[in-house]
């Protein structure tokens, strides 16, 4: 029997339920009923990476209880249509395998049924329906499901390679943006300080800011935690570590001021999972440098007035997840560097 | 009798109540007794300029109504110590007297008792206490006031020119940035959309924008209203207007994919004051384009996870209020042209 399919927008609008007329990714509730558009791909989901600040959140909320996180991701889903974390804003990705493509796409994508994949668009706009989760991994921001997912036809993918761990990839391809961006920002000579360099995106940054600034420059990773710093000593991107919580705008500033002898960061490269980091950021870096804020706890009118009433000429940069082949580029790392995949295996894997 | 001073920092820390160790900026509420300490100016406001974002937002939910500004407003300064804008985060700026400069500050500042000055950093980190509101202009987003301020050793501000009426240079300093951002961002031959080019910073970068693209570029002004999009071609300097709600953002997309045979924008300024427009301006962009987000009404996680979610790779930046010089820049443009200078005469005398 012919199936009848409807056509769909390729941004996805037709599943908009509240407010009309919005893309998916801003409207609050979004239609997850697992019938395909002729332009929409059916995925069978294994495993969400939920985006750091909102898994960050969400534990938080559930007081680090595993069954409260489990309550609530389940709840933002059944509420949303769509795992998008109302007080983060933020989501995630997930990887899985392709169950059925829309007629209207055969010739158009190069996916098959039965292809894994990583989906390089948010949680935050994804028709998303959860049947059990199967486990929730709480030092890894990751959830193994069964559930299924929707990719709309202007949705970004990357085919899960064969020469890299799947768990791993999806840890490294949430954070994509991160180190393609921070190659596109950094010149030889700057100095570069990452907020949050021992966390994920943070290590990846560091390493790729380390290979950019070349032998004059120099790489500063901040976080709080002696543990954070021993590591990024260790791993040796980092020329100097700060320990020092990025929340605290005047003791950063005068930690990046002793150690660039007041020259402060050409680069700031934010990379944290907690809010409150925006004032600190913009102290750390020189005037007319840049700052590149990476962390979805960013706010906006933080950022915007906070260097305004410090009197800071500083271009600050809103984190696009996206960059053209960003997913290679972040996969490529994983291969040129035996000690950094060694990380991600012993932590993701 | 001499009176004893305390220092404060030059950041204004020593004046944060709540939560304590952050700076005023970000800060709950500062402590605005008007008692200054050795390195802090006294100011007797005249008027503020509530910022856009803020006003529209205030008016609404006064519905309009005058008598429900005055208290909103006069509320927000008691529960908060500053015209700090709780739903929208913003603030403002204000002018008028200088009354007393700290002791610490001589030498240092050339500010004396009696100047008149416009503060370019926010309302919202500025202390202020209202004794009175003697008017409210409700299509000007300003309130002449009788009060008192407080900037601090590290507050920018700038003496009110001789040449220029007092309101018309609050109205035009309130602004200064977006201009001055123009002139950085845009190059000869860029097509520029200016989302808002009929408002007060929309009408200072289509201006500018002008200047800088020169003949072989395009300039093209957005505004769902036909009175402001009359204005703009009266104006004579955008080269096309477009009469698009940008909330609607596959309709502005349309809209600018026309008037650019596809090529989109090279540049988008978004001079907006209100909500939800980050989507359109994405999709007004071209791939590697850059957007400039000058409305204090965009949301950071709706800008990154919005361009994600789309797949286009472009640069977004936060709308620093303040750029070296960016005073002097916006005054000389009401200098510069006799246009310009009648049209804010008219609106905001
Ligand atoms: N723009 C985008 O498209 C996009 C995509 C994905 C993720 N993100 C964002 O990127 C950020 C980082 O993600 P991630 O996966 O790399 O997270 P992550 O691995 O959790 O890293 C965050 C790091 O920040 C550290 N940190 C916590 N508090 C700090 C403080 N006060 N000062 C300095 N450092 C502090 C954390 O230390 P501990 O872990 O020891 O607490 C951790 O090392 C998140 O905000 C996430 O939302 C953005
Ligand atoms: N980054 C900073 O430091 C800084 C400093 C000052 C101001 N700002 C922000 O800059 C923005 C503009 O300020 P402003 O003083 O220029 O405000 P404004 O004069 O009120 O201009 C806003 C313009 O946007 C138009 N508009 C309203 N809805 C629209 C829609 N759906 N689509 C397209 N255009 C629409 C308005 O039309 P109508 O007026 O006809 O409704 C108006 O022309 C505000 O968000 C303000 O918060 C930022």
């Amino acid at each position: 029997m012919k199936r009848d399919f409807k056509h769909g927008s390729p941004y996805g609008t037709h599943r908009v339920l509240e407010p009309k007329g919005v893309l998916p990714q801003p409207a609050w509730k979004i239609d997850n009923t697992m019938t395909i558009y002729d332009n929409e791909i059916l995925i069978d989901v294994l495993a969400l990476n939920i985006d750091a600040a909102s898994f960050t959140q969400i534990k938080q909320e559930a007081g680090g209880d595993e069954a409260r996180v489990r309550e609530i991701i389940l709840g933002i889903v059944d509420q949303r249509g769509k795992h998008h974390n109302p007080v983060t804003g933020s989501g995630g990705m997930l990887i899985g395998t392709v169950k059925e493509v829309g007629p209207a796409l055969s010739g158009k994508t190069g996916l098959k049924v039965g292809d894994r994949i990583a989906t390089l668009v948010s949680l935050s706009l994804t028709p998303l329906k959860i049947d059990e989760i199967r486990a929730v991994h709480l030092d890894k921001d990751q959830v193994d499901i069964v559930g299924q997912a929707i990719l709309f036809e202007s949705g970004l993918y990357a085919r899960l390679p064969d020469d890299i761990d799947e768990k791993m990839a999806l840890a490294i391809l949430d954070v994509a943006g991160a180190p393609a961006q921070t190659a596109r920002l950094v010149q030889a000579g700057d100095t570069v300080v990452v907020i949050g360099g021992g966390g994920k995106s943070g290590t990846l940054c560091v390493y790729e800011a380390k290979k950019r600034v070349g032998p004059c420059g120099k790489v500063i990773g901040v976080s709080p935690f002696a543990k954070d710093c021993r590591r990024m000593q260790e791993l040796g991107w980092a020329d100097v570590t700060l320990q020092v919580d990025a929340t605290d705008a005047v003791a950063l500033m005068n930690a990046v001021s002793e150690a660039t002898d007041g020259r402060m960061a050409d680069v700031t490269i934010n990379c944290v999972n907690i809010p409150n980091t925006e004032m600190g950021s913009i102290l750390a870096t020189r005037d007319r440098g840049r700052i590149y804020f990476f962390s979805m706890a960013t706010s906006f009118t933080a950022a915007a007035l906070g260097a305004e009433g410090v009197g800071k000429d500083v271009e600050m940069i809103v984190g696009n997840g996206y960059a053209s082949d960003h997913a290679e580029f972040a996969l490529h790392l994983l291969r040129e560097s035996p000690t950094l995949r060694r990380l991600f295996e012993t932590l993701y894997v």
